[in-house]
């Protein structure tokens, strides 16, 4: 099993559609992913919340899923969210990521219904079964509707040979706490709330999974930095900087601010698909005004 | 636009798989409606949560769908839960039901997202415009991850002409109490959670939206007949009566139970998918003594 | 131990402040316990919430439970709340009212801690030892910070003798069923949410305490006697005539509305203890239309 | 009006009673506050959630304020709660502190009721104009029942004059962030909840509110010294350090462990008062060994 050493600015990609929102622009995709790479990102993570993943065919997922890991070419880790509602379809995702080169794949118990902890268990143990990849955990019950305790994630970690990393976010810190005190400080973390990057990287999260360095790469590449030279202060200058963007980014939906975004520094990725409306008028006069300040 | 009366004891069907779990058993699906339609439910409710809906792929869902339908065949109404979770599927589903002769469409605003108020009103309108049949507008915010204020279920029911109904499953009776004051006792609603049949039939509830009649149709019409009847007293003692199996299949999962269910009564249905476990050994017989007691 | 009957309508009376809200108005206190009996409530419960009881110094406590005792004056019973910070303030209160001839004490475990269960059931148990009276265990988590589950108040109803009986304000309804299930018909629960008033007596409870009599004592009166003459659509329709302004009186807090609509009616109390606010200019208006359409 | 710095430790006292739960012991009192200023801490909290204060009678409230102020003798500030469910007693409490000597009040808006923002407002205005010391808002809707949010806490601390420095205990670090944020960086702000001691001071926090220097108070001190010397590795590994003790007094609750630990190390100040239990022997055991790794 390969072993990729995940860690640092881990960047979201969207999914850019056509103007009528109803194909793909792979084209617009694959400027998206060099502009992630070519700012520092430690690693991409195509087909999550911020890339509309539940909002795509099978079809349309296996294209964005197979280009984009072609696109990276290895010039950094390739973590693919391949969550879906049945166990079975799960499967069928995370093997096809495998097929096509993905690292890393990423995995949320998504469900219609809530589960009970035997059952994500056997959910997890199936896809890992099917794949020779490391799996990251995701927990994230705002949108997959269940929260996993900090106690069944470490029965998952302990039980499931290739989840090997956790990814966190419920925006309790606490989680963090507990999952290092809990895991002996052997199960690597990551965040996964914006609003948090500051405080889980005080709490030794090894990564932060994010789609804001669609916008602001550097602000979030110098708060790991400051990080890893140990400058707290420093740090905590850069985070209260961005922080009003990242605010901004969850409050407004991740793909309507990124993609308003993206368009204002001159890459058009189209619309989200509906229900999610783009940003309004007035929200997109406050990003753009941001964003000068913070670029 | 044909009208339809909905009312009384609405029954969910299961949707059946073969024993591996992969194809659909449309012998058994038939067989299933028809033991409902028999036993004297006053409406048939296709691919809804206890559908597993949300599992199963388009095809099968225009499979299930299709077939529901001309089996009813107008011995009842049908309404068809055509939820999805971009607006654009979900138009197409409703389409479909209608183009095969559904008699309403229920519409949940499932989404991955959190959605806006003109988020969620959009989604209705585009529905709405696309087909000609009533719309029960459905509220469920376990499994949806949406909660629609009753200030806003008004505003679509007011401001989209074919929802005509209101589904409310937050388990907060207080929410019928404002509908029905708020929508000055104009607007027809049913109740979705089963632990407060009683008390929704008492708020003014024109209707029950239940699987529980897969297993004891008497009880759910026996208590709707108290009601009409005005008695009270008698209400209260069936209610209670059935209220543990209403409870045992709340818990268990809707799926899981009446699947399990429907077998000890001799028709086999199969399991549901995974990640969703059938009933386990205990509870099979806990659901057995239920149901001896009962019938 | 004496074992009055307590049903029906329970009405809650307030505490009258002299003008600067420094004093008490005990003849005011006299007048509206006299209002309240003659209106024909079956009990009256003083210091509780409404009356608030929280707010007194101890010598005011003892000297308006010992006139309201004094003054219903074995017409109807009397229910007096015990509640204390302390296991033992509450077990003083507990003995002084029964001294002075209540015919049942209230008891809510109000707390400034978070309390363990077992912590709970000593506090009860000391109670309960202190006096020869019924205990009327009152669970209501908005106040008292402390939500006890049924199985609680049953370990406690079945471990405490001389508690004989359980008021329920969660407002949830779902808690009724379960009492009456688990506890197997045996216990007497009453309602203190006044928006649940039809669904609790739906669910079979005994009585309603209630402060809304000091305005509109027939009102609530006739809906426990649609009840009790099995007339579900009389009670429907009387509540919900009610319902507005239950609903005022919750939102607008108890002894603020029912003091201001006291002085509508023309028995001036006096205002609620900063920092409660009496209530303001507009809602006086809302709450003298309203009381115009219902008396 | 005096203008103390307080920053750092800021430690709570408790309030040792007699054997039998009755009397104060005034003596264990005087030692237990010697030793926290012995220790190091930056300023001492008497009568706080830690201290019983809701379980004093008002005489006793004032002997141990009295009692507190004149111990502690300038030696370093002394920041005394003076909560109370009306204004007129908190008022009373207020000014009785600064007769005695406090150098600052703090003020939780403690209720039965829940309040409105523009009671809440009042409630500080009065308490502020009773006065002339510094007060410190305190945030803790666990205790209180009572959630302000930070635009409320922002218009109190810009309408009160003496309202100049905050307490946020909600456990959620992004009020903080908020506080930063919205007060521009001119709010001072100190952390009442113990497992968040290493985000808060991240996020900038100048203080920690806490009670665990009774017992750990080098620990206490040390992380605050790393964070100063902009140490984040240093500060995370002792925060982690310290964590298990801090998690063990949140969920045993603070009176019971920290009563329990000062008798371990030597120093007998009784237990709680009922309802409040002592730390049974199963968890005195634990305490005793978390005690002997960390000292």
């Amino acid at each position: 099993m390969s072993t990729p050493n995940i860690h640092g600015i881990i960047g979201y990609t969207i999914t850019p559609f056509s103007t009528d929102g109803q194909g793909l622009d792979l084209d617009a995709l694959g400027r998206s992913i060099d502009r992630l790479i070519d700012s520092g990102v430690h690693a991409i993570a195509p087909l999550g919340s911020t890339g509309e993943g539940a909002y795509l065919s099978d079809a349309e997922w296996d294209q964005v899923s197979e280009f984009s890991i072609a696109r990276v070419a290895g010039r950094v880790p390739t973590v693919v969210s391949v969550s879906d509602l049945t166990t079975a379809k799960a499967v069928r995702r995370a093997r096809f990521a495998q097929a096509k080169g993905a690292d890393v794949v990423m995995v949320l118990p998504a469900s219609y219904w809530k589960l009970s902890e035997a059952e994500i268990l056997a959910h997890y143990q199936a896809i890992g079964a099917s794949i020779d990849l490391p799996i990251m955990l995701y927990n994230n019950p705002a949108t997959s509707g269940i929260d996993m305790s900090v106690e069944l994630i470490l029965r998952i970690f302990n039980g499931v040979d290739n989840v090997t990393m956790v990814k966190e976010s419920t925006g309790d810190i606490q989680r963090m706490h507990k999952l290092q005190l809990l895991g002996e400080g052997q199960v690597p973390f990551y965040n996964g709330c914006n609003p948090l990057a500051l405080e889980a990287f005080a709490a030794g999260a090894k990564g932060w999974c994010t789609a804001a360095p669609n916008l602001i790469p550097q602000l979030n590449l110098d708060l790991y930095a400051a990080v890893l030279a140990n400058d707290l202060s420093q740090a905590r200058a850069l985070f209260y900087r961005q922080l009003p963007l990242l605010d901004f980014i969850l409050k407004g939906g991740l793909p309507a601010t990124i993609k308003a975004g993206l368009r204002t520094l001159g890459l058009e990725v189209g619309d989200p698909r509906l229900p999610v409306f783009p940003l309004d008028e007035a929200r997109n006069q406050q990003l753009q005004t941001m964003l000068k300040q913070l670029l």
